[in-house]
């Protein structure tokens, strides 16, 4: 390691943190506590500590908890005996019977806060069923307190739904991000791997302060420097980077190039069935596992848009993912086998092949092949993360397969962080969504949080959206997208106004006007983003590659399987049985019925599901173009309301904070004009009907 | 410089030269003459040789046509007495009074190629009015006995009928090719220049072979390294460069970065009128002069796609172009100054802005304004070089201003050199274009040589097509477009047919089926492009940036100005007086009429000058959107007749250029159903009206 560089690192992130303090502190903004009556309480109930148990968690927990402490009251909490100490951090291992609690109904992340006022110093004991649990608590604390509540008496337990909370960086070893808005890698630069640490460890801080318990730390489209992780020459920086993660609660993971064997262990195949394969798989997992003991496993990408896969050995995809499976039993590891799989060469004269039938077509006949330790990672919708569309019918449909959902928090499709897209009101809807797997009741987050077939493992993950801009997100109101995506994860449960604001407060303090007008523009931002971008569920009008900006044919007579098929008389993808792909059918009775029939699918999924005609009457009783004409001028008006809204908050927020999110504001307000303009004028000069209101169209 | 990277650059175009014999060669096949009569009767008049005076080009004729005999023959020529030698060659001041030439009927790159029988021996004099002038004779020489000539009695007199006949290489120093199609740049690798030296010079020869005599060996588009090819870091090797060009009569020009002063220069402006600016490049001018005492001059791009230039100091372009000018002028240094000059963030909703009408409404008050020594280099349409557009009405518009015509030999809008696209019938229908300037008969190319205003310098130049591939232009045929190019810019009116059947011989020999077939392979192809991509002159339907493919939309809501405004009624851009942008006044009187009046406005460039219903009917009797359908099918049949053809060859054609061809003629006629399908689906789904013949359309 070149010591002038790392120096130069270090300068370079604790530059961030002096020089944009706010931003960089996003959520963790520990700000000292001004009221002095609400500061005197806070510092009675905190005079003294005591942490029972050792562990590297554990240390973790009480640094951030004295710093957090030391930053909000300017206090030193001294050390005191268990039985009087103000605040007790302990284990269930630890605890003894100082107080008592019931660690049947916690499980492995899980944790109490526990006011106890029966001794002379009224104590508050923070005690997890293992230390992550501890830290869980700690986080949960200072976040009370950052939000001003009253901690007199608390009687908390708390236990995280999902099993798997994870994210997925898609940062390339040469420094770049696949779909990656707010700068460049903070993990890797020119083809190593970056020496500032501490800005890996302030992310770690952010993920764990949100219960997020795994990271996959490179792209899932693994190229050729990116193969040699699993290899000598990189595993001790994996390991570096784990140990910063595992004082966190953070388990790593790997995404691999399932061609590995050809590309780096010079076996010239990687056919799953090939015992010499298999055992490459087997001898590479212990060599990994020797560097980092609890290594997560492997995150693969397999048959997919150009990456390798058990495909081309005439194999299926359990062949594919048992294989690796096998490799990382013995330590513990599991598989996350992505389902993104679908032919990207497709003709589009061809309109019998639906892109959006794929993953189903090819995972739900292997339903009961896949060992236990491999889970099937599944987008949200069966196409790509767009604005909105119908969520994968695969969710449900696996009895017998472990399944895990999959984000996009980085905003590939939803304005890359340049619009504001707040997304948990979208991934609310999706794990609400009933599959009716087994009955009524079936929602996607019961699938996934495994307690509807008992999975062994499940959960949620997400593509991350930050980088090394010094706010993360590069628009700083999208900070909240990584927040919120981390508490729903914790608990799908949650509603999204009580998330949204949770992260005000935290992020921009207490001040009423502050917190009802963010929360509005949060709340709305997808509506109006949708409204400007993406009518009643078609998709796919962006530019190609980069996918910023209008362009309504864009993908329409291209490879990828997204079309809207347009043309002078209507628009829209016919998925129905009766008429179209039959892509409906992949639902349970109740959503295949719901979806099929043009009279109970709902407008804002019309388009996803039937081709219909321009003048098709909406539930809402305007035809389908007076609605995209209505929809475009609305999302301005509203994208330029976003902007009022922020300019009343000028004297409350600090200045660069405020400055940084009003310019995006203004871009967004300015580009949305585009997509109106573009948007309508493609479907006027297509349609030739005129807009009712005879509103300026080109 | 490194001679193990020497070593192996020689060997690398050594290698080439070897294994790709034929396809290297290009058109300088000097194939051996296998016909002994004929071989007889050629050695029989070249046994022997003298050369009457010394110079650097003399030793280049010299060896070219030794090599040449030694190849075709395999004889070496004898030395004999003037007298008494069978080919003598001479320059005015060399000859004496041996044979007897009228000095006065040549220009400066003017010959004569005179038999005289009169003495013992027969004796073929070369004899130019300059050593160049030798030198071109040589190669016409060649050219005859290539192509199987009588030699006999030659009586022969020449002159070019452009002063300037120039290429610009658009060769970025990192080895890239600004719209290359044919691998990377022969002059540029990794930011410094090639050592291939022998490589530069075989592409020397080339081009003096067909009487180019200028280059511009930078692209147009100057970045940051490139700035510096005028400073003492870079022109010890841009010497070198033009060392080898100079032995091929071969001027060499450098394009430069207007705002020099400021990137180089240590000054803070690049105002043209700045004493400080004037002084600093008089001082260049004259460091240029000292490394290269017979430089060219600077090609410049200014104030034209983000490069600098004078509006930044509220200047306009003859105030630029003459500060340079003056700085270049006691060298008789030129300013070679684009006239591509427009708005290129156009909004896509304002219709009364027109790109085409730019350069005309920026030059043409100018007149008059600029140096002697200035050269308004002006593209060859309005717009930028698509496969059909108007004529630029700059030409003719400015008697008191130098013009020089571009061309692109390097196919960017029309296929990349993946399609065949012969070009010589498009310049012909530019060169012979009426601009009525000065009465009928005032051509463009009476404009650009000169002739008709009696301008000091003119001449023709073109964007070249060549690079590192072995074959230089990635599609062998197209080696035609260069070869082409190079004889029209020394007569344009040469006919398109006669330099087809020039190139034809020298590059496949005289077989008589191959000559048929090409022939009409190469002077159809111009109009089979033109059926499946590009109807009625409407132009810019092609993936932005790249430009290749097919993509109706791919211009239409952006900021190029670049439009066909197509709706569900109608398509095309009205540029008439009375209703459009007004461009049409831009013309002449008689072309004004003839383009404003829809009735007299030709077929082929209908969309280019006007807007009209789909249903409007075309003097060819069908209706715009049947000919759109027409075409798109007929030029798919065609693009397979192509292949067809091609096959016919098998036998007569070395394997190596026989079967490149093929794969490109076969991707041709692929692609050319994606261009077809994409067209006419789109124009159906707008329309609604269907193909008369009910072909199949998407």
């Amino acid at each position: 390691m070149n010591s002038t560089i790392e120096t130069n690192s270090k300068n370079s992130t604790d530059m961030f943190k002096v020089e944009h303090k706010d931003s960089y502190a996003a959520w963790l903004q520990y700000k000292n506590i001004d009221n002095s009556a609400l500061s005197n309480e806070y510092k009675h109930l905190w005079g003294s500590l005591n942490v029972l148990g050792n562990s590297l968690i554990l240390e973790t927990a009480k640094k951030e908890l004295l710093s957090a402490i030391s930053s909000m009251l300017g206090i030193e909490p001294a050390f005191a005996e268990p039985t009087q100490a103000n605040l007790v951090l302990a284990t269930k291992d630890s605890l003894g019977d100082l107080v008592d609690v019931d660690f049947d109904q916690l499980n492995d992340d899980g944790y109490v806060i526990k006011t106890v006022t029966s001794r002379e110093e009224k104590q508050i004991f923070l005690v997890g069923k293992r230390d992550s649990g501890v830290l869980y608590a700690v986080f949960h604390l200072l976040r009370l307190m950052q939000s001003r509540n009253n901690l007199q008496q608390l009687d908390i337990l708390e236990n995280p739904k999902n099993q798997l909370r994870m994210l997925n960086q898609w940062d390339n070893m040469d420094g770049s991000i696949e779909r990656g808005y707010a700068g460049n890698s903070i993990f890797y630069k020119d083809n190593q791997f970056s020496d500032e640490l501490n800005r890996i460890e302030d992310y770690a801080r952010l993920l764990s302060s949100v219960g997020i318990n795994g990271i996959a730390i490179n792209n899932v489209n693994v190229h050729k420097v990116e193969t040699n992780l699993i290899t000598s020459i990189l595993l001790p920086k994996v390991a570096e980077v784990a140990a910063i993660f595992r004082a966190y609660g953070i388990t790593t993971f790997l995404s691999v190039n399932y061609a590995s064997t050809i590309t780096i262990g010079n076996l010239s195949t990687a056919d799953p069935l090939d015992p010499e394969v298999r055992q490459w798989w087997k001898e590479k997992a212990e060599e990994i596992y020797s560097y980092i003991p609890d290594f997560g496993g492997f995150l693969v990408k397999a048959d997919s848009e150009h990456r390798p896969g058990p495909f081309t050995y005439g194999r299926n995809h359990a062949d594919g993912a048992n294989m690796l499976a096998e490799a990382l039993q013995p330590f513990n590891g599991i598989v996350l086998w992505r389902c993104f799989v679908y032919n990207c060469l497709q003709d589009w004269r061809d309109r019998s092949t639906d892109r959006a039938r794929a993953a189903y077509d090819h995972f739900k006949p292997l339903d009961g092949q896949f060992h236990s330790n491999v889970i099937l990672q599944i987008k949200n919708g069966p196409m790509d993360f767009q604005v909105r569309e119908g969520v994968s019918p695969l969710f449900g449909a696996m009895e017998k397969t472990n399944q895990m959902l999959e984000f996009q928090v980085t905003q590939e499709y939803t304005g890359q962080q340049r619009h504001l897209c707040y997304l948990v009101p979208q991934w609310k809807e999706v794990l609400d969504f009933d599959t009716y797997a087994k009955g009524e009741g079936s929602e996607v987050k019961r699938v996934v949080d495994g307690s509807l077939f008992q999975y062994k493992y499940s959960g949620i993950t997400a593509v991350s959206n930050i980088g090394n801009d010094y706010n993360w997100t590069g628009h700083t109101l999208a900070q909240a997208n990584l927040y919120g995506f981390g508490r729903l994860t914790w608990n799908p449960d949650l509603a999204a106004e009580d998330i949204t604001d949770e992260w005000i407060g935290q992020t921009f303090g207490s001040d009423e006007l502050v917190k009802e007008t963010v929360s509005k523009m949060l709340l709305k931002s997808w509506s109006i983003y949708e409204k400007y971008t993406s009518p009643l569920g078609v998709g796919w009008m962006v530019n190609p590659h980069h996918h910023y900006g209008p362009n309504v044919d864009g993908y329409e007579y291209d490879v990828w399987g997204t079309y809207h098929f347009a043309d002078w008389k209507g628009i829209g993808v016919d998925r129905t049985v009766k008429t179209g792909t039959g892509y409906t059918s992949q639902y349970f009775k109740e959503n295949t019925d719901r979806f099929e029939s043009i009279e109970t699918c709902p407008d804002e999924l019309l388009l996803f599901f039937h081709h219909v005609p321009y003048t098709h009457k909406l539930k809402s009783g305007v035809t389908v173009i007076q609605h995209i004409y209505n929809t475009h001028f609305e999302g301005v008006e509203e994208a330029e309301g976003l902007v009022e809204s922020w300019l009343q908050l000028k004297d409350k927020i600090d200045q660069e904070r405020f400055e940084d999110s009003l310019n995006r504001l203004q871009e967004q307000a300015k580009h949305s004009k585009e997509w109106r303009d573009i948007i309508n004028t493609y479907f006027y000069r297509k349609s030739g009907i005129k807009d009712e209101l005879n509103r300026k169209i080109y």
